[in-house]
């Protein structure tokens, strides 16, 4: 028996998230379907985030066991022509038969992108975000900056989540725009229940001047969702990335703090 | 009764083109249906460029006549919320009663885009032509560079089209690098049926090596569509714009052949 990670990317548009439910198709079950399919026994995918319905990936992981002898670099491509076109296998690997990517440290890296215009362009309606009020940039960003570091994030996380702790270490946030586009950037170890969507709404409405940038220092203090902005639609976020630190972060790791 | 212009950007991926025909849904449907429902009259949109199925526009024209004393300005935010979200007219405005896109002196400029990488990105599939070999650039503009000016370009039109002359001039032709995208930019005064993508089918070979950049004027002169290269997949196709010279073009505007 040998476990495989897979790096999967995605078009959520058409897929009810990530996760196996009983209301929609998921990611998930198109995976276990293909790799089933191809491996010749019944594959279960493990994944690393579980995407909200709408959300896209560009480097999603997951993992599975099998006893199938292909070499796991062709899982792969050869997954292609099993898959619906908005499902790409980028790369598969075996990996140690107790490893997680969901319990070993990790930095996820979260991409939110508005897309700027009077009006909305129908070929990046999936991708992005539309809004016609302008945004000031700079003070987005100068809210963004209230929450690198270590917080409570309670105020961003979506109303009746069960969590442990609501604590979260963001290690940068960044906005910068691409000519229409304006892209929030944002790296982390962990994050809560749309905490992202309801980062990138809060953002907005300091970026459309309806919020101070500092007032999200007293976003954070007060901890309650009814303070921060609305959860941003789903269309606009995609999970660009999870990098995976197997021996634990490196020293000075949380040093970056602000 | 008054002639309405509107512009009309689109992602063509659900549409069998813009001309209504009986084996699917098309954008010029759409449009009649919107604005007849907006204008409580029949309205029959008539277009510049009529796409072919699965080939997008960010800036196709279109005009109708309608009596209904709406502001032509009001028009194209009307139509927000009464067309799907993957058609949206740009803009709207009064033309001389007489007057049509196709009957004018105009440049339509087309962007021909191709993503390079290893695997496909799920998330660019809709709006672009994936190619896992490496592509020359200079050779793809070297190959370009020839088919700019007046040319007789038969070599270059579906086989089987009905025209007068197959005479058409390219002002300029650009192939340029964006990240893993490569953008073929084509601007003309007409161009045959799937002419564009039969250029973007041509430039490939060249880039991929299987024809010499120059080997492009031979293609020309033979006038025979079996050399030049195949008709490239429609998804990778946009119609950018056109730009009207409603009293001709400009003195010298054919200058610029090389």
């Amino acid at each position: 028996m040998r476990r495989i990670m897979l790096t999967v990317a995605y078009d959520g548009s058409a897929y009810h998230g990530w996760q196996i439910e009983p209301t929609g198709i998921t990611v998930e079950e198109c995976l276990n379907r293909a790799l089933s399919g191809l491996l010749k026994e019944e594959i279960r995918v493990s994944g690393a985030s579980r995407t909200d319905a709408g959300v896209h990936a560009r480097g999603n992981l997951c993992v599975f066991d099998t006893e199938a002898p292909i070499p796991p670099e062709k899982i792969a491509p050869a997954l292609l022509g099993r898959l619906p076109d908005d499902i790409v296998v980028r790369s598969s690997c075996e990996v140690p038969a107790d490893f997680h990517p969901r319990h070993c440290d990790s930095v996820k890296t979260y991409e939110y992108t508005i897309y700027r215009d009077r009006l909305p362009d129908p070929l990046v309606r999936r991708t992005s975000c539309f809004c016609y009020r302008p945004l000031n940039v700079e003070a987005m960003q100068e809210a963004g900056a209230c929450l690198i570091g270590e917080h409570d994030f309670q105020s961003f996380c979506a109303a009746g989540a069960q969590v442990r702790t609501t604590v979260r270490y963001i290690k940068s946030l960044t906005v910068r725009e691409e000519g229409k586009f304006l892209i929030i950037r944002v790296e982390g170890t962990g994050f809560l229940y749309n905490m992202v969507r309801i980062i990138a709404g809060t953002l907005m409405q300091a970026g459309l001047g309806q919020i101070s940038p500092s007032y999200v220092k007293t976003i954070l203090e007060k901890r309650d969702r009814s303070l921060a902005g609305p959860t941003a639609p789903p269309q606009g976020l995609c999970l660009a990335g999870i990098t995976l630190y197997p021996e634990g972060f490196p020293p000075g790791f949380y040093a970056e703090r602000r």
